[in-house]
């Protein structure tokens, strides 16, 4: 059972783990540092804990400790309860879902064990939104794919603004970072997978007819702003495109990787 | 040829247009009373323009002007120009795309006008997040739907947020209000339309499958915590669901709207 703190100092150093949330850069340093990364809400911590991360500690307000009892039975660590002006004062934001958890990070798995078994993989080169990493990998886990690969500068999976977006599919899809950038779509080839890369180049066919028949792919996704590098475009197997209204050249990111899971996955 | 006015004082009563554009409720009254919006980065102020809503006012740094110039050459309007840090005092936000225009709203057409033959319409209730308003009218553009009619409740497609996420279609995708809440759907078949509401009731079949063939199609969208009203959900012509991996139960409606333009758009 967690143990139960009743906090009146915002300044008590026990909360280091939970400050300034709204401060990404401080929050970067501070979760990779310390390896760990915050749930929030009800809904969010629960499945976080249920998908074996180890909490390092709770916050939360007097009335969200009856929703999570089950949850904070089955550990030992802390659990900070304090007012939500507090709360939102230690945080730096208004904490509308009440409940928090500061979790360990597990060591990532490799590029191996995340493929193990997987037909269906997305993989992203330079996502930097975490919203939109958050609802690439909530699509993927609804629409049938087995696993994630994230180039090095994609953004974080477990930073609190893409965990909260993907309710929780960053718990139980498979994903990891790609070690090499360069090489990183050869290597897949070279383990069996058809990499389909979804750009706008003049070679890029509708991606129904791009995923067709095949048996392993890995869905290629560029950044929110200029897409694909040169590298990674070229270095794919295919290119695909979505079909669009003439005139019009591109959807969301976030949009237009759900869409191409769907196909993908009736492929 | 608009006229540029130097501004200096953060105060100057000319700048009433641009004031706390980070604060949605203050934002909400000065622009519904006024009858105003407001367009965000050089490509969506020269859109608005293009699409014909007459400009009030600019705002932006010296440094902005050169690119604007055939757009600013087309009025009368003033055009105040600043500082960046004097734009961010304003604004109360940094204004990193440099460009803001304030326009004048366009009376919205009738249903009526906006069905005017269209085949593939998107009808959205309570749709509340402007990002989310913004993503699915720009998904709706590029996958071929033909008009979007909104629930009295959805957030405003002309606010700033939903502009630059919509990336400009909210000026060309026709669009209105719905006055009538209640009758909505049946008034929507009535004029020909089947209406097909996506949801995750027991007699939902796969939007696939309950698109197939149809002529006209209306793809109705509930809001993102509680999906669609009761009401909407039984005078609905048909339920529809995207299918999911087992065990998960729901896109975000943004990723959903993408899926289901795609698949309907190909009916």
């Amino acid at each position: 059972m967690a143990t139960l703190h009743e906090i009146s100092d915002p300044a008590d150093p026990r909360l280091t783990d939970y400050r300034d949330l709204r401060d990404v850069q401080m929050r970067k340093h501070l979760e990779a540092e310390n390896g760990l990364f915050l749930a929030e809400g009800e809904k969010v911590v629960r499945r976080a804990v249920e998908a074996g991360f180890t909490p390092r500690s709770f916050l939360m307000a007097p009335r969200w400790l009856d929703g999570l009892a089950d949850v904070l039975a089955t550990t030992e660590a802390p659990c900070f309860v304090m007012s939500e002006a507090l709360a939102e004062e230690v945080t730096g934001f208004h904490v509308h879902r009440g409940a928090l958890a500061s979790l360990e990070r597990l060591p990532l798995p490799s590029v191996d064990e995340v493929l193990d078994g997987a037909r269906s993989v997305l993989v992203l080169e330079d996502i930097i939104d975490h919203t939109n990493v958050g609802a690439i990998l909530r699509s993927g886990a609804a629409l049938g794919f087995d696993a994630v690969l994230l180039a090095p500068r994609c953004a974080d999976p477990l930073y609190r603004r893409s965990i909260k977006v993907a309710m929780g599919a960053v718990f139980t899809m498979p994903w990891t970072r790609l070690p090499d950038w360069y090489d990183a779509l050869p290597s897949l080839s070279a383990r069996g997978f058809t990499t389909v890369a979804l750009t706008l180049t003049e070679d890029a066919t509708p991606v129904e007819d791009a995923v067709a028949g095949l048996d392993r792919v890995a869905l290629v996704l560029g950044s929110e702003g200029h897409g694909l590098s040169p590298r990674w475009e070229q270095s794919a197997d295919r290119r695909a495109i979505i079909p669009m209204r003439e005139g019009i050249d591109s959807l969301n990111v976030a949009a237009a990787t759900a869409v191409a899971c769907y196909v993908t996955a009736r492929r």
